[in-house]
Parts: C-alpha cells; structure tokens; sequence
C-alpha cells in the first residue's frame, strides 16, 4: 500500500522535529524537510481514503493573525480540526493585549491547555520573527517553571523573513507535478518581481521560496528592478544553498529575459528591502504624513514597471513554452482584480486550478509541523493511526 | 420504539438528496421535503434521548453571514456540532475577500477540508441565489478537477428568494402542532404583511412560506396592502403547488378581512418587491442620496399601514379565536420591541413559547440537510447511529 | 494513587452543585466550594497525567462578554474544550441583540443545543448579576415548558458583584502554596486598593475575594483610601464570614500600615461604589458629558493616592518581608505597563510567575462548575473517567 510506503520512508529519515517550533525553514535539515513533506502527504493520503488522523481527544489550537487572512486562517483551522484540536483566535481587537500587557504574560495565560500557537505577523520588518521567538521563550519559561502543563508548538504562518507553510506547500506542488523532488535537479526557478497596483506587500513569499528551492539543485534566478531587493541576508543563504546543493544562484534585472528556458515561474509583487525597513521605522513612530509619502513615491516608483507583467509572451521564452506557473494566490491579475496586475487574464486561466492544488498542500504542511512537533516517532504514531482506521465520516 | 418507526418511514421515501445543494424548496420534490423532515425529527428524538448521531470524527462547516443574524448562525453551528463538525466563520472583515478576489477562488480556498458552507446573503434582490450558485459551481469544478477531494455541500440560510431553513422549521411546526401533514389539508394559512417601524426587510420569509405551504392542501391566503408585492415567479409557484395539491391560493389587501376563519396565521412585515429592486440598485450603485431618499418614502408609505398589526381584535376572525400564531422572529412588538408593530403584545405573549417551539426545529432542519446531503442511505446511518448508542453527555 | 484519594474526598463532601447556576459563591455551602475545588483538582490532575476527561460527544457552551477579556475567554474556551464542548460567542456586535430584542427570546433562541452560557457583564452596577439572572430564569421557562430538551447552565464569569472564577482560582493558589486550606486559618490577607492611571475598573474583584476568603479563618483586611468603599451588603457578608470562620474582619485606610505582618496581599485599584453608581446612572442616561466630567474628577481624584503602590518598601513590613502577592492580572505595573500604577516592577517580577499559577486555575475551576452542574454524582463520573482511561493525546 503506498501509504504504508510513504510511512517506511518517513521512518528512514533523522528528524528533529520534536518540540521544536517552526519559525524559518532554514533552520531545519534536509531531513527536517522531507520529514514535514512525508507526514503531510501521509495525512493527506489518509484523508483521502477516509482514515481519520485524530489523534486529540481535546486541546487547543491558537491562532493569533496579526494581518488579513483567509487562506492561511483556513489552512489553519483545518490543520488543527484534521487532528481534533479546536482552534481559538486571539484577536487583538477584542482582547486585552492592545491595553498594553507584555508578551510573556499572554502566551501563559492562553496556552494552560493549548497545544499550539500559530502567529501571522508580516507587517513591521525586524518584527514578526522577533515576535515569534519572544512567545517561544515566554512558554519555554512557563513549562519550566510549572506554570504549563506541556510546552505549546508556535508555527510562523508567515513572518517578515519566511513563509514557510507556503514555501513548503509549494515545494509539494513541484514535487506532484514533477514526480520527485529528484527530479527537480537542474530545473530553472525564476522567482520574479511582478508588478501590482498595491504597495507594501510582504517580502516573505520570495525570500522563502529562494530559500527553500535551492536546497534541490535548481538553478534559481531571483529577478526584480533594480532597487527592488530582498533581505540580504536571506539571499546569502539561498546563494549557499544553491552552491551545495548543486544547483546556481542568479539575480537578474529583466523579467522578460529570466524567463528564458524557465522550468517553473513565479511572478508576485514585493515592496523594496529598505522601503519596508522606512515603512517600519514611520509605521512604529505612527509618522502617517511620512507614511503617505512613502506610499506615493512608492506607487510612483512601481509605475515605472508596469511591464512586469507575466503574460503570453514572456510564456513564449519559457521551456516548452509551458513553464508551470506558480502563486501563493490571490495574484492580481490584470483587468480581473485590478487594471494592470502581476499576471494577465488568459496566462492566469491557464495554471489556475494548478495554482488551487498548489494551495491545497498547505493544510496538510501546517498539520504536519503539529503532528512532528507532537510525537517523538511520527511514522509509528502514523502506522497506529492506519491501523485503528477509524473512519472520518460514517460509522 | 417510535424512531424505529421514522426511520422506516424515511427509508420508504424516494429521496435525491444525496450530494445535491439545498437552496430552494421548490426545486426539492415532495419526498425530498419530506426526508428532511423525517431525518430532522429522528436526529431531535436521538438528542433528546440523550444518542449522540455524531458521525464525523472531524471536518468543518463554514458560515458565511453576509448579513446580521443570531439564531439562524446559533442553529448552523449546533447542527454542525451535533454532527461532529467543527464551525468556522467566513468573515469578510477578516477576509481578504473584500480585497477583490473571486468567488471562485474563494470557494476552493476555504474548502479542502470542509464538509459543508452555509451562506445567507439576502440582500440584493438577484443576487443570494445567484451567490450560492456560483459557489457551488466553482465547487463542482474544484471537485472534478482534483482540487477538493470531497465536493462541499451548499446550505441557503437565506437568499433573496427563499428561506427554506426558515420555512421548513415552521413546517415541521405545523406539523406537530396540527398531529401529521395530512391534518394541514383544508386548512386556512394566511401568510400577511405586517407595520413595522423599520424598511427593507427581506421577501425570503412570506416567499418562501407560500411556496412551501402550498405543497400540502392548505388554503393559502396572501394579504398585503396595494404595492406590497413578492416576486411574482415565486407566487405563480405556490399558486401552482395550491392547484396540484387540492388547497387554494388567493392575494387580498385587508389583514382584517384575510383573518376570517384562520387556522395559521404568519403576520410578518416586508419591503415591497419593487422597492426591493429600486434599493438593489441605488446599493449596487452606492448612491447614498438615492438610498436615503427610498428610506424615507417608504417609511412614510409603510406609515400609511399602521393599522396592519395582528391584534385581539383581529385574532377573533380567526377559526375559534384561536389561529396558531408563527414567526420567525425577533417580531416587532408593539410597545415592547417598537412604539407600533407588526403584533400586539398580549397577542404575541399568548403564542410566545410557541414560536419558541417553531424556532427549535431549525437546527435539526439544517443537521438533516447535512446528514442527507453526505449519506447514500440516510435510513441505514441513522439506524446504525441508533444501534450504536453512544450517549452525547456522560460514559 | 493521588487522584483516587481526591475522588474520596470529593465523594465526602454533601453538594448541591447538580443543576444549580453558578452566580455568587456567597450563595454556596462550603461542602459546594470544597467540591467544586476538589473536581478542579482532579480534573488538572487527570489532564497533566494525558487522561482525557472528555465527557461530552456534542455540545455547545456559549460565551457571551460584554466587555473585553482574554484569559477569561480562554479559561471558557479551554474548560469547554477540555469537556467536549465547542465554544460558540454571542457578539453582540454581530448578533440581532443590538436591535432590542429581549433577552428572554435570546436565551432559548442560542440554547437549543447548548449546554452552558458563560457570561461576563461588570460594567453596569445593579445590571451584571441581574442580567445572569434573567437569562436564567428565561431557561427555566424555556425546559420547563419543552422549548429546550435540557436546561443550559449560567457561570457567572464576572459580574458587578461577584467574579467566582477569579475568587475560586486565588483560592485553589492558596491552598496549593500553603498546603492545605486548613494552613490558611490565622493567615492575614490584606485585599488593597491600589493606584491606577485608569478609571472605571470593577468591583468585583475585591468584592470577590474579601467574601470567599473570609470563610477560612483567615484575617482579612480591606485597605482603601477613604471613599474608595465597595458595595456595603457585600461587605457585611465578609465581615459575618469572617466572624463565622473564626477570623477577623478590619477595614483600614494606609496602605502601608495594612501590610504589617501580612501573609497574603492583593493589591489592586477599582473605583469607588459611590462613583460606579453614578457612573451607571451616567451610562444608562448616555450622558456623555456628564462621563467626561465624572472620569475627570476620578482621575483627579485617584492622583492623589498615587502612593498606594505595592512596592519593596511595603513588602518590608510584611511576614518574612516576602507575603504572598495575588492578582488577577494584568497588573497595572509602574514604568512597564505604565509610568505609575498598582505595583513597582522588581515586586511584581519577584512574584510574577506565581501569578500566572494563580491564573492556570482558571480554566479547570470553570471546568468543574461545568462538570458538577451537570452530572449528580461527580465523583463517581471522574472515576469512571479514570477507569475508561482515554489519552488526551495518542493512541
């Protein structure tokens, strides 16, 4: 049975998985990955055939958004209900941490029965990770010092510096659609700026896709205008990664020639590294003259590169003509969402139900992170799950 | 044992409710309604005998509110809940739906765990059905394209059109309260306009008890002062269902004199259909002027009909002076809820715990949507459920 | 086994917790206050050793808070969770309460399926425990007369009088740091005022606690600058407590000279009765420029008190120079949360994580209301739930 084959895998691997967070996917090994790609496809394997995975009587799930969401909320929410967690918003209009109290003291008080705190903040640069790490060291504390029962699993749903239930839900598509992670050797990424009528939009989706993709010995090609660079840092370490995994590393300046002889594609709008660090310096001294000034130049500036568009005949250079278009979604596409966008009508039409399978690995990637933070063994627990087979539906 | 008994009456039905949205009673046959009703009272029976039906060990059922509401959300999360399904509100403050992304995208998104969504959208007159047929399109393509690994089934909690939650819990009312379907043969049903204080309050209610009502021999009469119309295509249907079914279908334009002999009386204030159309416009326009402007003609035309409040003194035309009062509430009570309303207080008092009696079928409505949407066979499930006997509280 | 010996302990004790709301704990027996303690212990206990008290199959348990809350929010959340029940909110906001229906309607409207309605209303004096009330006794109508197949359970989780919760966790912090309950006979607690740039915080706190630790033989006393008294009727019943109890009961008016020899302190700012009185009828009138003016005249007021800051120098005079500091949290903490407030912040940090112990009680105090409101003989449930031995999480 392929799950069954799935599960030997998964216990050949060397994970350290167990009780430790998952806040940037490079701080994780090989194994780590693969070890989150296994248990997702078991899950969804499982799901698929009506095998319940539940494998929590009770127990919450927190969600504590910071930015809009659907999506990521969903995923989410269907992650923790997938293993019979419920899943309880800290809302931060509606709760006392907009009077001012500490971080330390609200990670204890919501986490006396919960399993895992699942953090969106993507807004101030420098931030969101801080953040997370900040309510990983307030529960380290508290489950030291008696005050928790069990130490809760924090999941980034997405930061300033990484996206990984994205970058992984994405890595999952190649691997669908290109049949192996193998076979993803030697293929050509172009992970490129796109042009959008919005500013501000995270820098995370990028940076965790070059960071994330070059471990497999793909020849990435970073393209944006010049000006429109990521975090240095994080680019460093997709260039390192490239150059061990036997893969290149390039950043180019023209959407139209990276995507000569391009495997896969993904154009997504970003805002400039040191627009967002301005934005968060007069976003934390609440300047709003500041801040609308920098959102008019901005907007003046992305002008200037309406031709960042992926269409037609940017397809027509890629391999095959045919490159597998990639979104975190939703994309702004021309004369549907907004007037000129990242991707035109008919290129979008053609990978859009190819970019909704994309998506689907998401649930499954953050109940993965849930179910490896939780058991020691996962491929055993796993078997015993396959075993029982208790039915999602029916009696 | 008398479920024993429902559940063979249901098993004897005919019913094509398995994996088909339920989202007009119009569009359901006579076995249809029929196996809801039947599923709904065994599910209540079970409950109260203290047997769990759940049979979903996880999945979520999403609610979709697009417009204000208590007891119609209360009654989609507790039929969730019984069932095993955990909800999860679709928020569009909190989405990014608002942001201009698709209906068909959307849809997907939220769905690769989900079992069930639950929409009311009554506000645009052409536009909730039309809403939830768009959903379930884009589901059905999800499904058949690989995206979604089950095809989420489609609640209306109220459109535009119909409120078959609504109409089918007072139904179920009806028909304990008059001892089986077969005694509301020949009886009198008067489904009226009623003053309010407050304007465009939607057809959904009065079109949808017409339409359903008819279906069983009764005489309908629908009374509404001169411009008070519903959307005449859903009046041909119960003026149709009245002709196939041996009752009758008759519009008048005097509350008093509708009353004369009453068995059922639904005193319930509407906007008329053509101010329905006029403010549907103005909203899709968004002008503000016109909106207001509409407001105050009819206020001051609704104003002209203050003398449309169900009453002692109308009550005693009706059948022993004693015809069975329905709401759907919250009802405009005058001199409690409002200066003057669609219904007296003393009047209302008297019927009071009944129409509590009518709102409690409304959560079994929607579980037997649930329950016959997912199972082939929902006589042999429930059975099976029964011969289970798992207690809902306690081991 | 430790668990065992509580279940004996519980099984002792003559409670009449069974089907009776939980609103004022002065309206309970000390056997009702001992098992509810006992249950809460047990059920901690069950939890931390991976054994799921999970009793019910379905069930909804309301949360309806009419003012902001976190930890209160996820102790409900928890404690329902820990149970089996799914949290469904009552947001006033979103629900057709705003439009003046009656809160006699509403209660049976959300309680067709529900178990439990956990409300917290503190902001009207004469209103919050009044409000509990009515909704109450509309179930009471609703089960007696069929509309409800059980009846749902109210937990007062604050109100204008009474905060049970709050007062029932301290207490189970006593008993865990002092060892037993019968160690706190003798002990003085000192329950103060404390400064606060805020204005407007509720009674029931101090109220609370001065009424539920009055009943152990301990002396209480209440230290407020002059006119800073709370609901006189509530004070007498400490005072009568206390006297029953073999303790003493004093009401001082120095900060300072209060914490002399002190085993237990609580400092903590509220508003005076007289002024949340006025501030009532301010509220109830929608005076705003009456409130304005009121909030003036408190600041002013309270700034003159800045000196009630427990501090190092207060602590001095205390038993050992190191009693025992509860609060409920959040403190108002000079020169963190706040330039000046109820605490400095080296006292605050010396005891802060005893405070979060303090507060981990929450949810399994509410767990216990729960489970003693709705099984007759709990003792005998727990073991059960012990023999049946279920792993919260695993298999």
């Amino acid at each position: 049975m392929d799950v069954q084959n799935q599960i030997n895998r998964l216990a050949s691997l060397k994970t350290d998985l167990f009780h430790k967070d998952f806040l940037l996917t490079w701080e994780k090994s090989d194994d780590d990955i693969r070890g989150i790609m296994e248990t997702a496809n078991i899950l969804k394997a499982m799901r698929a055939e009506n095998i319940s995975p539940r494998i929590f009587e009770s127990g919450l799930a927190i969600s504590n958004f910071r930015d809009n969401s659907t999506r990521t909320r969903f995923s989410f929410a269907s992650a923790a209900n997938l293993l019979g967690l419920a899943v309880q918003d800290l809302d931060e209009e509606k709760s006392q941490i907009a009077h001012g109290e500490t971080v330390r003291e609200t990670a204890n008080m919501i986490s006396f029965l919960s399993d895992f705190i699942g953090i969106r903040d993507d807004i101030f640069l420098g931030e969101g990770n801080k953040y997370m790490r900040e309510v990983g060291a307030a529960l380290d504390e508290g489950f030291a010092e008696g005050v928790l029962p069990e130490r809760p699993g924090v999941i980034n749903l997405q930061c300033d510096m990484d996206h990984p239930t994205q970058s992984l839900a994405d890595l999952m598509h190649l691997e669908q659609q290109f049949g192996s992670l193998e076979n993803l050797k030697g293929k050509k990424i172009v992970m490129s700026w796109a042009y959008s009528p919005s500013y501000g939009k995270p820098l995370s989706v990028p940076q965790g896709v070059i960071a994330l993709m070059s471990r497999f010995g793909m020849n990435i090609e970073l393209a944006y205008p010049e000006g429109y660079g990521l975090i240095p840092e994080i680019v460093d370490i997709a260039r390192n990664n490239a150059a061990k995994s036997g893969g290149s590393f390039k950043i180019s300046h023209s959407m139209e020639e990276s995507m000569q002889d391009a495997d896969i594609v993904y154009p997504k709008s970003w805002a400039p590294f040191h627009i967002m660090q301005q934005r968060t310096e007069l976003l934390q001294k609440a300047d709003k003259e500041g801040l609308k000034a920098l959102e008019k130049t901005c907007l003046a500036n992305n002008a200037k590169h309406k031709d960042w568009e992926y269409n037609a005949e940017k397809m027509q250079r890629t391999k095959n003509q045919d490159a597998l278009y990639l979104h975190c979604l939703p994309a702004d596409i021309s004369s549907v969402s907004c007037k000129e966008g990242e991707v035109d009508a008919n290129t979008f039409e053609r990978y859009r139900l190819r970019t909704y399978l994309e998506a689907g690995f998401k649930p499954y990637v953050i109940a993965a992170m849930m179910f490896t933070y939780k058991f020691r063994n996962p491929a055993e627990t796993l078997k015993a799950l396959l075993e029982r087979n208790k039915k999602r539906v029916g009696i």
